[in-house]
This record gives structure tokens, sequence and C-alpha cells, in this order.
């Protein structure tokens, strides 16, 4: 073990592909379906709502590694390697024996680990002529980051907004429009899912699945113009496996392997970004590391949720999914982790968590601020309200190896910082912030309010 | 050159010694005088103000070279080196054949450059037995890098902020409360030289020599109480030379050397840490590298200010210092760029002014802004609005370097990010911020208003 505190990778070290855990799994998630036929996709079915190249990305079951297109790549080297960080100063407050690691997402240009799928997705548009991009936004950390990739590949960027993030954070609206992008708050009047919405509910404060709807309508009905998505689905989560591989090489530098990894969960990319590639050693090389998703306890479709064929999106646009949800007409609370406030888990971590290969927690918003606080304090970082729910995960896990006297190493995401967030964290220090569940009976009732789908 | 994009040191690399110019400055600068007997100031007469490590490095013109105590060295390690980054996107966007380099101290947990210092201060005041800290702070990047570095050090931290970014810049207070520091705007009605300067004017929406005055009274009337300072004097640059130190080896790792050094300017510490370990080789070793600092043209001490004897806050408590002042009751515009709002340059750089060792520039507001836009657009970092005025004062010379058909090597230090002064960016964008200026003739006006001091 290292006494360093902070590894970070020489230039020629950052990876130069990326890690399709779907090559390796032992069952294959189930295929997505065309919501009218429900026939298995292929990827033409996705042309004329991708890029062709995530398109083939997204079924790609036979291909562990893909490899990172040199321009993306050239991009990646303007913020990575992201540190990988020993917490010892969390380490000494919690007074435990676990050896805490993160890696720091935080560090990117846009604060979050998001830029490195917007790069990719940008980047296979401008190479097949897309001139337009569409995408939604919760929090803003994935809209700057696609607002800044399009700036990069010079394409024009419309980002809708959920409407509740749009007035609690207007930092990054502005952010978007810094880099050029133009940006709606969703449910809007400038599409049919956005009307319907809002003729149901005036009210409606948004949510991801509204803000998807919107996007992938816009980029259907626009020429040359396609969707980009934050999280959720698989080619995503596989540009985002260049946090885990970096990670693996920085925690060997360290000296040490993870026994838990830890990530917080919205749609997935963030938490398979880190896990998959320490996963493979556990499908092919017999490792034991528990990988561990902390999900809001307002949103719980890890740990609440139900295995079926859903939507991703309010307005029933999307291909049908296998997942872990809570119903795509689930409307979470607002809580202030806006990235995470999404009704459904990606297929692949679905299919994980279905065949026990990893865990999930649910953590209530106020231990989420309460361990961001520590952590800021005691690391000098402010974490985004997303990221400290990986954070109060991990303080569990450091709890539980002081009560067991086991020096174990946890590994987590900082997904990002929470600069833009302190609002949240005002409300949290002058004991206003509130606490939001859902329920198993909750859930059950939402689930059944919805159309037998498949 | 090398054909790299950012240039990180291993940790071993990082400096063991911050570099003090006075001691290799051919004329130095005039002595600190005490307000009352206007005598030289010896370290004791400081004591009461600073730790005693700090006041000696206030005065001390032998040792070029101070170690830096074990205890700060890890503390750097958490985010030390900060990244060097050729700005090749930025170049392209010029068509300047000039390398442009910049030094990314926004990668730093608080943001800025800020915690270089702050971390040194306090913990020269914990290793002396000190228990609350007091400072000022502008902007707030100074406040919150003293709050995290107070709390780093079991330290209790009272901090005075300038009450129109206290109105403006909100998060920024968050940050710091975050941080375990309590807050309050400057002026204020809790020490006497707040009542008084309210009595005169109660709308005064402070600024950095308002606060100054406020934190040094509450130091030296609390007991086991010391002062910090984030700019402006000795120390704190000396501190500040880290980033010099470390550029000067990763520019070697790039291949190149600078032709031109950039930083803006405030009361000179992060210009002067970046600056003073290039300028020794122009002192030593017959190096020609021209030094720039970039002032905003509303508080303009160096291009149009007076050298003289001033004091550095509004009250006249601090001792009488040989700069170049625009007088300590100048009351500067509210620009956004609140930590470039001080009247007067520190004695080092006030000296090598006067010696043409380096230059000054200075800029309006909405050429900053512009700046730092395409800086945004094209190397994707939003950069705080202090350090727009060193993009600014870059982009003039890499326009020279263009009509000239010069591949010169400029340098500047990124000292912030902006994601936490968004709305000066809403603002810019929407086309409602204004330019400010200050002629010579207000200047001298206001120079001749003041008491003659000696």
């Amino acid at each position: 073990m290292s006494s360093r505190k902070r590894f970070m990778l020489p230039e020629e070290e950052i990876p130069r592909q990326w890690y399709n855990i779907v090559a390796d799994m032992p069952t294959k998630p189930l295929p997505p379906l065309d919501p009218k036929t429900h026939k298995p996709l292929k990827p033409e079915d996705l042309y004329p709502i991708f890029s062709k190249a995530v398109s083939q990305q997204e079924l790609n079951e036979t291909d562990a590694w893909i490899d990172i297109p040199e321009e993306v790549w050239n991009c990646y080297r303007n913020y990575r390697s992201t540190p990988l960080v020993r917490a010892t100063e969390l380490e000494k407050a919690l007074g435990t024996p676990a050896h805490i690691y993160f890696k720091n997402e935080s560090v990117s240009p846009v604060g979050s680990h998001k830029l490195n799928s917007a790069l990719a997705q940008a980047y296979y548009c401008k190479s097949e002529g897309i001139t337009n991009v569409t995408t939604e936004t919760g929090a803003g950390q994935w809209g700057c980051a696609l607002a800044y990739a399009a700036q990069t590949f010079g394409l024009e960027a419309a980002v809708y907004q959920v409407k509740i993030s749009y007035n609690q954070k207007p930092y990054r609206r502005s952010i978007m429009q810094t880099f050029g992008a133009q940006v709606t708050p969703s449910p809007s009047m400038s599409t049919r899912a956005g009307k319907d919405i809002l003729t149901r509910d005036p009210n409606n404060q948004g949510s991801l699945g509204t803000a998807i709807s919107e996007a992938v309508e816009l980029a259907v009905t626009t020429p040359n113009c396609r969707y980009t998505l934050g999280s959720v689905l698989n080619h995503v989560t596989l540009h985002q496996t260049i946090i885990g591989l970096e990670a693996e090489k920085q925690m060997a530098m360290a000296g040490e392997y993870p026994d838990v990894v830890i990530a917080c969960f919205g749609g997935g990319s963030n938490f398979g970004g880190l896990s998959f590639p320490f996963m493979r050693h556990n499908i092919l090389d017999g490792k034991k590391t528990r990988f561990v998703a902390s999900e809001p306890a307002s949103c719980p479709k890890l740990t609440h949720g139900v295995f079926q064929y859903d939507f991703g999106d309010v307005a029933g646009y999307t291909p049908l999914l296998p997942m872990f949800t809570l119903g795509h007409n689930f409307m979470p609370a607002n809580i202030h982790a806006g990235g995470l406030r999404y009704h459904g888990a990606g297929t692949i971590v679905s299919q994980l968590l279905k065949d026990k290969m990893m865990e999930a927690v649910d953590v209530k918003q106020l231990e989420s601020f309460e361990a961001g606080i520590l952590f800021a304090r005691t690391e000098g970082i402010v974490p985004a309200p997303e990221s400290c729910h990986a954070i109060a995960a991990t303080i569990r896990e450091a709890k539980r190896c002081k009560e067991e006297g086991k020096a174990e190493v946890l590994l987590f995401n900082l997904s990002g910082h929470g600069l833009i967030d302190m609002s949240a964290y005002d409300q949290y220090l002058s004991g206003s912030l509130q606490n939001f569940e859902v329920s198993q009976e909750d859930v059950n009732r939402n689930i059944e309010q919805l159309e037998k789908i498949i």
C-alpha cells in the first residue's frame, strides 16, 4: 500500500478502449423491444433517434473492448486522468480501519463525469454528418456536458431541462448557455409530449421522463438531428467505463484492490462506469468484490421497483426496456439530487441485480447531506447532491468495517461537485431540508395504474 | 516541444520550498512602516495581528527559499500539482502562431489558487496555539479557502465578506458555512470600523478595504485570535509561488519556456505566485521573459495609481505600505471580478513595476467577459471573472503574435473557475453588463482628498 494521497495516470496511460461488460456477462440482458411490434430491436431501428455508431454499441453483445476514437481521446486528455484519492481525513473522522478511496470526476471542466459520454456521442453525430443534437437534463450536469461537447464538435444543441431543476439551479442553465446551447424547461409547450403533459397537469414540475419525451420528439421531427442521452442506456455506460478502467490502474499504483465499489444511482452510467471494469474480474478471475448502488429513498427503483419491460420516458416514445422500474409514470419528489430522479434502471444493471452480482441500498435526503457535509469538512470538496448518496453508502460500509474490525478497501465515485447546488446545502444547514420516502405499497400502487405493456 | 495537452507532476515532484523573490531583488522594496511612529516594522510589531511565522516571512529579505512545512505539503498533495494545459483550441480559434499555456488553479477543492496560502496561514496559527482566525473576502474565493483551511487545522474562522459580493454571490457564503465558518457582510455594525463607515455612508457596499479593517479589528480585540489575509502581503505571495515553481517544471516537461507570463491582478498574490519563479531567471540567468499584470479598468492602481506609502485598509489599521495605490479611501465600481476590487498593490510588485521588471495593462469588464466566453467555448472551462482579465490580456498578446508572425510562448494563470459567478455571465450574454472606467483625473482627485500620510 502506498502512502500517497492522490494518484494520477500519465497521459499515455489513459485507456484507449472502453469496456463492454455485456460481452462477458454470464446471462445477457433481455433485448430492448420495438414499442409497437414488440420485436427485439436491431441497430437500424435506432438510427432515426441516435447516431449509427452508438446504435450499434447499444446492442453489441460480443465485443468486450471498443476503441475510443482518437478525436474523443484527444478531448479526454484535456481533463483525464481524473485523480484517485485516498480519503484519509474522512477515515480519521470515522475512526474506521477501512481504506477509503474515491475517484474524483468532479475535476472535469463541467464538474462531473457526464462529459465522458457527451464527447463520444457528439463526436459520433458529427462524424456521421449530423448538425443538431437534442437532450434532456435533470440537475443540469448532463446538459452542461452535452452543451460543451456540442460546442467542441461544432453541433447545435437544444436541451430540455426538468422544470424543477431549471428553477432550482439557474446557474447550470447559464453554463449551458455560455457553451452556446438553447435551454427549455420541461414540460414545455414546444412539443406534442409536453403539451399533453401540461394539459393533464398544468403545474407539472417535470422529471427526466418528461424531458426525454420532449427531446426525443424534437430529434425525430427535426432534419439532420439526433437525440443524445446522459445515462440509462448501454452505450452511455460503455463510455463511462473510462472511469473504472483508470481507477483499476490507479488502485494498482496504490497497491490495493477494492473489496467494495460504491456509486450513486440514477440511470446507472456512473455506477456502471466505475463498477464494470472491476466486475469483469469477478466474472473472469474469481474476485469477490461487492458492488453497491446507492439510490434515493424517494426514487428507489433498485430496492423497491419491479423488474419488467417499461418505457424509458413518460410519453412512451422510447423502446421497451427490461428494467427495474417504478413505472414510467412515476413522478419523484423534488429532492436536490436531480440526476437521481429517474424511474428506471438500465438493462445491464437490472440484469446484474437480478443475478445478485451487485447490491442496492436506498438513502434518505438528510442522511445524504449529512454525509456530504462530513466529506466537505474532511476532504475539502463539496460533493454534488447525487454524489452524497455514494458517500452516505460508503460511510455505512466504513462503520460496518469499524464494528467488524476489518480493514476493507472501499472505492466510491465522486461523480461531481456541488458548488452549483449550494442552495441545497443552505437548506440542510438551516434545518429546512426534508426527507422523502416511497414505500413498497406506493410503488405497487403506481405500477398497477400502468396499462399492461407487454 | 511536446504534443501533450496537459502536464501533471508526480507527487514526489511537488515543490518542498516556496520562493522568496525579495532575497534576489536588485532593489529591495521600501520597508512597511508603523502607522504611528513611521518607523520600519520589525516582525515583533506584527505578532499581535499575524502568526509569528508569517510575520517573519513578511519581512524576510535574505532567504530565497523557505521550507514548506510537512503538514502543509501533505495538504498540497491533496490537490496539487494542478495541471499545466496547452490551450490548443483557443490558439486555433485565434489563428495565432503563439503557443498558449495556462496553469489551472481552478481544480483546487475550493475552485481557486487561494488555498495555497490559506493552508499555510492556518497551519502556522495552529502550530502557535492560536484558536481563532479572522479574514476578509471579496468574491468569496479567499473566504472559502480560509474556511476550509481553518476546518482542516481545527480553528474557528470568522469571515467578513464585502457586502456587494455577499449579496451577489450567496453560494460562496454557503460554501464558507458548509466548511463551518461564520460569515458577516462588511461593512457591518459588529466593529468600530464598520460602524464608522456605515455612519458616514449607510448604503456603503463594502470593499476589500472595509472588510480588512473589520477583520483586523476583530483579531486584535479577540483573545487568541489572529488575522489572515488573502493577497497583497509578501508572505501570501510567497505561499503562492508553489504555482510558478510547479509551472516551471511543467513547462520543461512541455519542452518550452515562457516569453510572456500573464496573470490577473488584485493585490498581487496570484500574479506573483506564477511570475516570481520565472522572474528569478530574468534576475539571475539573463532570461528576457515579460511579465504582464492584468487589472480591471475600474480599479487600475498599476496603470493609473500613484506610488506612495498608504494604508492597506479603509480605516487605517494596517501598517503603511509603499505601494501603487488609488488611495485607501477608493471605492471601486461593482464589477463582478470582486477579487480585483482593491485599491493597492503589494510592496514587492510595486517595486518591480517601478523598476520596469514587469508591465501592467488594464481591461474593461466587457472585454474580460468576451475573453472568458471564448475561453469557455474553446477550452471548456468557465473562468472566474478575475481570471477573465488574464485571458483578455493573453488574447491581446496572442493577436500581437499573429500580427508579428511570432510563435511566442504565452503562459497565464487560470486562477479560478467561474461556476459560482454565472449570474455575471447571464448579464453579459443578455447584454446588460456594463463597463466601468477610472480616468487618471479621477485617481488624482481621489489621492488629493487623502490626508497626507507621510
